[in-house]
């Protein structure tokens, strides 16, 4: 990697360890004002002083709030969306809505993208996340793939085998870090991970049934060899948000038992 | 926001409230010289004669008649369309018509573009947008996205939450004021505007059948917190255009009721 | 305007009276070489010989006679086409064929496109008008937009309508001189006139039936306070095409009546 | 002019009257903070309390004080400097030390440049200034020109003559507004204003003995038919800043006479 | 020459015979308002209505007076200068002050520049001048250039052969008409005409003693070959300035001897 992604993607994953805890709420630019992420300067307080390392945010969300982004978290931009959970038909594609060189001036540490694996689309997917990932190089810029399989694809045992290809897919076309799904087991992620040819962080997607459960992916995901975690809906739709970045800095990047982190959230 | 877009939108938005009194006169791009615009100079007369902030204006309009704007009124040129009435099968889905460099060589303190929200279309608008929205960034040029759910979704209170998700996605992906539909009572709107990242003006649409009507959405929507109105037909298709400009500014500016405001239009 | 623009404009339109007598030769773009227009020399020989004011042509007529044009004829060249009359399914809608920046290069004093009004294709004609116009505006080229309601209009009442929303539609757009058609009557085209934000002018179109009712046109147009016409097919299928051009002049400069027009085709 | 160049001097010449009061703090990019100017925000506050037009500010006071500027002042963008007052051996001659494109997309209102005329150095002054005019024109941007002659023409009569040629050569270069010295009597600056191709502030220059000086000269330019000051070290340095701002905008704006302006300085 | 160099040239050389009166304006950018020139309108319309083909001016004449200009005189802008006439120690070289693209979007027919020959300087002039001619060749701009031998070498005789290699240097360089010195006889200035790659027009220089002075310089260089004349100050500083432009219309144009073209000056 270039002198540039070094020193940025430095502000993402720590470097002693090569591991982040990121908290993505970027949600707004398809599903509006979410429950949890209607005043985004709150996640974005709470995300700092639990001593998160990153954010994902909007080019809106930034544009308001860098001054109190500044010196206290790594900023990742979404440039891509397109789908409003208003559509009436989705399709598993998204396109390009911010610029490279626009994420440069803005500051950001890396810039993030959807690619949906698997769907007739994909090849539009994978064009602009090439393209992309040549800018990237040139810039500098750290380029974080979400490289995820579509959701057709039923049953467990595929879904790890899926979303291993499709993290080194993602990798082998330029990405710097992948983001995806856990797999449900330590054993099969740690085939995700191995196969991938970048750093690898878990999603979290919708929220889960408890705080725990959220836990639990993360500690599996750091056991499988995964480089942390990028949570969102789990953080800023849980009952203590704040305990929540706490639990998950205390297995990122301290190795903590489940059980021991979840002593963030009942106090 | 950078220098470029505060001392521009300073022009739209009077700094020491943030509030505008804003007149569309765009029209012509797509119904040519509906009832009232005939001739656009009429309106823009009445715009400055009764204290109306800024113009939202197609380039022709402004081309012919900067001299007459200059020092009176802050321009918002509409750089989107693409639809005339006459299209025989009308999708919601806008084209770029102008460009951001060329907005900024002409003058003007803004530009303003659609996006539909909630349609096959919106992937290509939002990818407009967020273009848009980067350029504009790199200019120091404020973007006005009017991001409106489509018709489709009917029922009330539907369509306040559509309104809500639509203004916080145009904000998210990087307008710096978003003109959208009043969603019909204060408290729906408080949540529009809370829930949105940037400033909010509300549109006048189709005349509505009195102009009390006209003004109760303005003084609702002020209520609401919004930062002030974008009208058009409202105003220049009213039996007092003059009067309606003065209401809104009483109504915007002044802090007054209805009843107060409506003086002008007796008078 | 600009300086430019003016300047340019100024070979087009008689600076005094700001009218034109303008010869469209720029059929061999789509249709090869009419009857009438096999060799565009006889053509531009009998513009300028008759006192026209500037011809519409091809690249093509362009650089293989812009020595016999220079100091005689103003130029506007033809900017867009892509349909020839061999096509055999023809959508209304044009696609550049040269570039603004190649037409100031070869000397033109105006470019002129076509934008079909009324028809699914017009978000694209539109468009790709207003970015030439943006274009144009940069560069201090004058646009002259053709903006046509298309065929399936009938009904000459509607179709006045349609011309009249058309013409104003090309001019907020960002054109500098709308050519379109004449509506029928003065009575009509006095609104056509009056709802565009720029100077008109009246195209021809197929062959008149007689040079009577070709004139006719001319003087109704003018009547109803065009600046002029662009006339191609009733010129050079004339039986006397030199006779047409001065009786257009006749018409257009020195406001004669059609009789007293028509001696010069007499003779 | 064109479009922007419009709008834009629309914002710093009273378009109705086109004059203007324009307080110049620009001063600390030679001389640092002198006395009065330490802390610029007081005076940018005093200008826009008074009823300045517009200031002339570094590019620095900008980016620290747009948000106290948006909406109530003009900005004049200083993009030439080059010498300090610690320069041991001073040139009549700047150097450009911001770019038109910059400027713009600060939002800048108008950008001012120094030419000193009647130097060795003139031809390097002459090209820059041409350079910049050919570039201003380009974007829409006023250009304000200092083109002062240098101070080794002695003596009031050829003093006079000198700033008559001066203002003239800036002004066929292609700049938008002239700003020069007063030359003494309102006879010999008649001369200037008839002689110059656009309009001329006369500057203040070092402090003058009494704020009555300052204010004399302001009259006299303004009967001579200049279009007002743009004065500094007279304004801020002045015992009663504010006082003198509101002075010079009765001289300017409502023809007062100058004893009637003092009021302002004393109370 | 291209298309856009022989439309361009055809509105100053007029076509059928290639000769041009052009009146020179352009003194403002080194000599202030010179007498006769302090208000440009004037001679501009001076020589509209004596019949001149062109007019050399600055961009400050253009940029003030081009809706004077449209339809009725060719322009040539003065691209050149950097010196006053308050420089205390002149060098025969001048900068650009002016861009070529520049020229073409303000809508000029040709650009004209020095070029000193037989100085110290030369080198540097030729330079600028083969790269404005290149500039031109690619935009289809006529390039005039003034390639005068310097003051320096005195004596009628040499002063001929001077002139006759100047005037081929221009050319050669690139050129695409030559503006010169009459060398004083019939004979040795057809060495010059004939010598040289392109048209010549002769320049009038100081105000010479008496108008039969300055016509008979016109009336010598047409008799030798040359395609007209560029007078400046023996036109509008003559007691009878229309006088003179049709004075020189008769010379060039109709070939009438220098008494009857008095006959203008006379009346």
């Amino acid at each position: 990697l270039t002198s540039g992604k070094i020193l940025r993607l430095g502000r993402i994953l720590e470097p002693s360890e090569n591991r982040a805890v990121i908290i993505a709420l970027d949600h707004d630019s398809y599903a509006g004002p979410m429950a949890g992420l209607a005043d985004p300067l709150k996640v974005l307080e709470v995300a700092a002083k639990g001593g998160a390392d990153a954010v994902i945010v909007t080019p809106g969300t930034l544009l308001k709030h860098y001054k109190s982004i500044a010196g206290k978290l790594g900023v990742i931009l979404r440039i891509d969306g397109g789908h409003t959970s208003l559509h009436p038909n989705p399709t598993p594609c998204s396109a390009l809505t911010y610029t490279v060189e626009g994420a440069i001036h803005l500051g950001a540490d890396a810039v993030v993208m959807m690619a949906y694996i698997g769907t007739e689309y994909e090849t539009m997917s994978l064009r602009t996340l090439g393209y992309v990932a040549s800018q990237c190089q040139e810039c500098g810029m750290p380029l974080i793939a979400e490289t995820f399989p579509t959701g057709e694809f039923s049953g467990k045992e595929r879904l790890a085998e899926f979303v291993k290809l499709s993290a080194r897919v993602g990798s082998a076309i330029g990405a710097d870090l992948i983001k995806t799904f856990y797999t449900g087991s330590v054993e099969s992620f740690k085939e995700v991970v191995s196969g991938c040819l970048t750093p690898v962080v878990v999603a979290g997607g919708s929220r889960m049934k408890t705080e725990k459960d959220a836990l639990e992916v993360a500690r599996g995901a750091v056991d499988a060899g995964a480089n942390g975690v990028a949570f969102g809906r789990n953080v800023w739709q849980s009952c203590n948000p704040l305990g929540m970045v706490k639990a998950l800095v205390d297995i990122v990047h301290k190795d903590k038992a489940v059980d021991k982190a979840l002593d963030h959230i009942k106090s």
